[in-house]
């Protein structure tokens, strides 16, 4: 059964930190004291798969994490330029499954630029990785950081989109 | 109602190749006499949708074709070293999708060296789309060749591939 229900499906913010390897995944839901956390995670298919079944894996673990959650946005990274063409091709494969299952579960694929959500919640770009674990875990007022990291990256993302529609909110009103 | 029973499924070939724009496809049946053309077209997204939703368009549609169809393989095309970085990004984004929906319904998810389907039917891995698409309509023996040549190269990676399984048989056998 869907955790959240259609009427309450808009404040659901789901970000995805793509990949062939390690997925991922945090949830927050956008209520009026601020965002709060609803569960965060990663799917890692078995490792030695061929690439086909570990794309086919991660379609139906995230389906099954769509189906529950519901989210009425599904927030990815834009891919940056990669130098080297073969990685280029296999970050494609990995966010072609995960934009296609957030569109499939009639969630709106939302993309922001890379860094933005380091940028959004530390202040720089180039914030280490455990610097934006401890900004998540603060605005999110966790007792621990949400692990792995890759699970606290998808949980900044979603956080930053969140910070962008309120501060774009905040920017449409007078005064 | 699927098209093809259980027992049969791993009679049924199809052949993919994949893109966010177009998307060819192509199915043969591998009689006892031979391959059988069973069918082929395109999948043709909205052209100006966002690429999340030409993926789930995308996504939407072959899951329709697998689940009537039932194949038991699906042949894609190995992704070549494109010079272009992000090109090589979106070419990835169409392959995560269709390898995905082959292995969510059920099919093992083959891929073919570049330009082998070419070798396998007209002897030449730079054959021209045309020629390729004149031997498949004579070795499926069909009146006129299947159109646009997308569909065609996918019907030609199907039958690049059975002709690959027959030989290989054959050599497996004494004398």
């Amino acid at each position: 059964m869907p955790l959240v229900p259609e009427e309450h499906r808009h404040a659901i913010v789901l970000g995805i930190d793509p990949g062939t390897r390690v997925v991922g995944f945090g949830a927050i839901a956008l209520g009026a004291r601020g965002p709060l956390f609803l569960g965060a995670g990663v799917i890692r298919p078995p490792a030695k798969a061929p690439i086909a079944e570990r794309l086919g894996f991660i379609r139906r673990e995230l389906d099954a994490l769509l189906a529950e959650l519901r989210p009425g946005v599904v927030v990815v990274e834009e891919a940056f330029a990669h130098r080297n063409v073969q990685s280029a091709l296999r970050i494609g494969e990995g966010r072609g499954v995960v934009l296609a299952c957030a569109v499939a579960a009639g969630a709106r694929a939302e993309q922001l630029p890379p860094a933005s959500a380091k940028k959004a919640l530390v202040g720089a770009g180039g914030a280490h990785k455990t610097q934006v674990a401890a900004m998540v875990q603060r605005v999110l007022a966790l007792e621990v950081a949400p692990e792995p990291l890759d699970a606290t990256d998808a949980l900044a993302l979603a956080l930053a989109w969140a910070l962008r529609q309120s501060s774009a909110t905040r920017g449409q009103r007078p005064g």
